[in-house]
């Protein structure tokens, strides 16, 4: 089927109940499902949106397109956590069902005020010329989990923004709130972050100024920008779209990026003293990454593992992405570190130890599983996962700890995805040392954390789940432990 | 809005995609909510249909009518699991899209054939004047979740048997395959179990006479049977409708019964030696209940908690019931003990333990929680669930381990149903001794094994969730511990 725009743009109302029953049947039962990750009952997934804490409860939004893998109208759905690791889906929150957002119910974050949660996000409208027109909008989630929305949208383009204004990320300071937003100049169509700031959350909201990092150029377009404290130092998190390659080396597509500073000065939007722009994430996959400050202090961050423009296998089961776990996040020494929550170990069910000279670690692990494990100093070779047990065909984690180099490799899965940006992903080492691996798989998807998340990897992947074995291909001096993981 | 017969029986494809992320967004944030029992995604969720074992996992099929809280136009949805506990949503399996099952892909059971799972079941169809048609039919469901519908009908409606000919429960014994169905019969209107065989699953399928059981009169129809071994006895678990109160007491609108014997004749379809008729559950929701011998010789029962021709709060929110959790059968001197499966272990999150003179348990302890407790010879009082702290509201257990009383009470709950058939339902214990109870809340099912099993009270409830109390209403002699559950 052909997703002409008509298509694409259709009501949902105007869907079959049928159709989208088929639909869900039809994700729930792909052998490529995840199976703790927050993930689309049917359709495509893409941005994470108002993750928060309200209620008792962690809230994640994502945005969904629920009738095919394509990019068409969105909506909200929404999933809830006590521990940030068990998701309850808790279905559609948002529909686009107002002229604000009749062409979609876009990204936006999620602030608690009074007893109520305020979701500040981007309604597409499009013109009967097809012009879009963007509004920054409200909405109270209550309690119950009934949605109120504003009647008027929260900000209206500015004349100094193109098309491309959206992504509002809501945070408050000192009883004030704020808004950094994504947007391109309308007369010379580069991206940028701009900072707004109201006295209520309702509004009126004033401009403060675009944000100020020292960075010349980040191409034509930002998106999914997020400012956040990660211990003490301002952290801002967003994806530039053609952004020069001379600024900062990048293999996918499109990166999410961090810059941190010293302080940020939310008077005139400026980031004091920043550090070198760093990839959040090193391996194929990360993007819209968000985060927010919790009630106990810390940054917490979820991203959507998928990327603007690309397709995958799974497409041709009419379903399409998740979002990754939640990392926490810390900082030292301006280097930025990503840690799953201690609730992921809850997952962990029969584990087994390896230590010493190994090759084989279980030929019958399966997709569901976390290996920690500690390459030794002076170590080369290829740790393959969900693999077949010849090691003919897996994801491959190639090392070498003696000249510190790590690479991620999918040439050999079944179905290599997005191969026009690669088919691996390499990140440096400290030379001559141990390298300390967390590694996440759920059957699609593999998170490796490297050396306590001061980098990490993520990637789809697609291959058959017959494939179980978790193997070196030559005996290799290490130590740790492989755990099977619980659905969540 | 009135469910017309015109709305019951519209299509799927008729009813909107926004309408049914609305219903099942609606049943996704019910405050009545199960968490570890299956339940419906949308509207109204009847029979457990396909127990089985099949390619490495547990399959239950249940009823499902998706766009409401009335017995609409019904089609089968599939879940499945590794452990009997923790159930994984497949989705819609059979569509009522063919001729035989227009108005409805009915109750049916499914067995293991070759590599394949078949499934027998009964295809409501109505004539163009409203005349009901049933016919049984078979699927065969591939390793990979595709269903292929026969394309022809295994056993039409006979001569001898009215409208009223469903719900065939299908097994094999040396080869050759068998099949109870419930009816009524033609001429005198009367309710009876009915055995066929065929010696190709495919058919053709053969009358072998009606059950013979020793029991003069069903009432005016029988759903649901089963025919079961446990521990070596035969072991008929069938509905009766309008049952005379002379042939069992029973207080349920429609009551779930066990008659056991000491072999049973597939030639004569004659249970031999059969003793008394036994409640299947002492409480007040269970019905339709479907059980099979699984590969392990061992026999497993889950249950519909609900029962047809009731109402209940949660119709409001335009869904309605769930199934009960798997219980493994036993037998001993011709007394059926039901028990939880081992897994139900594996929810167990935080505990305590009780001993002594014990009033308060938890004022906080929830409504997603078991309790194991003993409670000791010649105590007389009232066990509060799901109570508040001052223990006028909430769900009773009224025990006299003196005389041997046990009395389940909803009166004190928000929202007491069914009230036409009673408050209370009560069983006896033996007297001058100690009883165990292991109780089980999922925050609107209540579900009470008593003495290992020997009888089982289940009961939906409903009363606000932040009455989370667990206490005697006095100082009380017991031991046993108290356990948080996760959800499944």
């Amino acid at each position: 089927m052909e997703w002409t725009r008509e298509k694409r743009y259709r009501p949902y109302e105007q869907y079959s109940a049928l159709e989208l029953l088929e639909l869900q049947a039809q994700a729930n039962n792909s052998a490529y499902q995840l199976r703790y990750h927050i993930r689309p009952t049917s359709g495509l997934l893409n941005d994470p949106n108002g993750f928060s804490y309200f209620n008792g409860e962690w809230n994640v939004f994502y945005q969904s397109f629920p009738f095919g893998a394509t990019h068409g109208l969105k909506s909200w759905m929404r999933t809830v956590s006590k521990d940030l690791v068990h998701w309850e889906n808790r279905g559609l929150a948002i529909a686009p069902d107002t002229k604000f957002e009749s062409h979609g119910a876009y990204s936006g974050s999620a602030h608690v005020v009074g007893d109520q949660l305020f979701l500040m996000y981007t309604g597409n409208h499009r013109t009967s010329d097809w012009t879009r027109v963007p509004y920054q909008v409200g909405a109270w989630l209550t309690q119950n989990g009934e949605v109120k929305k504003l009647s008027h949208p929260l900000i209206e383009q500015p004349t100094f923004a193109s098309e491309h204004f959206r992504d509002p990320q809501l945070f408050e300071v000192d009883g004030k709130f704020y808004a950094v937003i994504g947007m391109q100049s309308q007369n010379n169509k580069r991206g940028e972050m701009v900072l707004y700031q109201a006295n209520q959350v309702t509004g009126p909201w004033r401009f403060v100024g675009p944000i100020k990092t020292g960075i010349k150029d980040f191409g034509y377009m930002v998106e999914c920008p997020n400012l956040v404290m990660v211990d003490g130092a301002p952290t801002l998190i967003f994806c530039p779209q053609g952004l020069s390659k001379n600024e900062f080396a990048y293999q996918n597509i499109y990166p999410n990026l961090v810059l941190q500073g010293e302080s940020f000065d939310l008077a005139t939007a400026t980031l004091r003293r920043p550090g070198k722009l760093q990839n959040l994430d090193a391996g194929f996959d990360v993007y819209a990454s968000q985060t927010f400050n919790a009630p106990d202090g810390l940054a917490y961050l979820i991203s959507w593992v998928g990327l603007p423009d690309l397709t995958y296998p799974t497409d041709r089961e009419n379903w399409a992405n998740c979002l990754s776990q939640v990392k926490v996040l810390h900082q030292k020494d301006g280097q930025l570190y990503q840690s799953p929550v201690p609730a992921m170990k809850s997952l962990r069910g029969r584990s087994q130890v390896i230590d010493g000279q190994v090759t084989m670690v279980d030929d019958q692990a399966g997709q569901q599983i976390e290996f920690e494990v500690t390459i030794e100093p002076n170590q080369k070779g290829t740790l393959w996962l969900a693999a077949d047990q010849i090691l003919k065909r897996g994801l491959q984690v190639k090392f070498d700890t003696q000249n510190g180099k790590l690479i991620l490799d999918r040439s050999k899965t079944d179905e290599p995805t997005a191969v026009e940006y690669g088919h691996t992903r390499e990140i440096d080492l400290p030379a001559n040392q141990a390298v300390k691996l967390r590694i996440f798989l759920d059957h699609s998807l593999a998170e490796i954390f490297v050396n306590d998340g001061a980098q990490v990897m993520t990637g789809r992947y697609f291959t058959r789940q017959s494939d179980q074995t978790v193997a070196f291909d030559r005996p290799t001096q290490v130590h740790g432990s492989l755990w099977q993981l619980n659905k969540m």
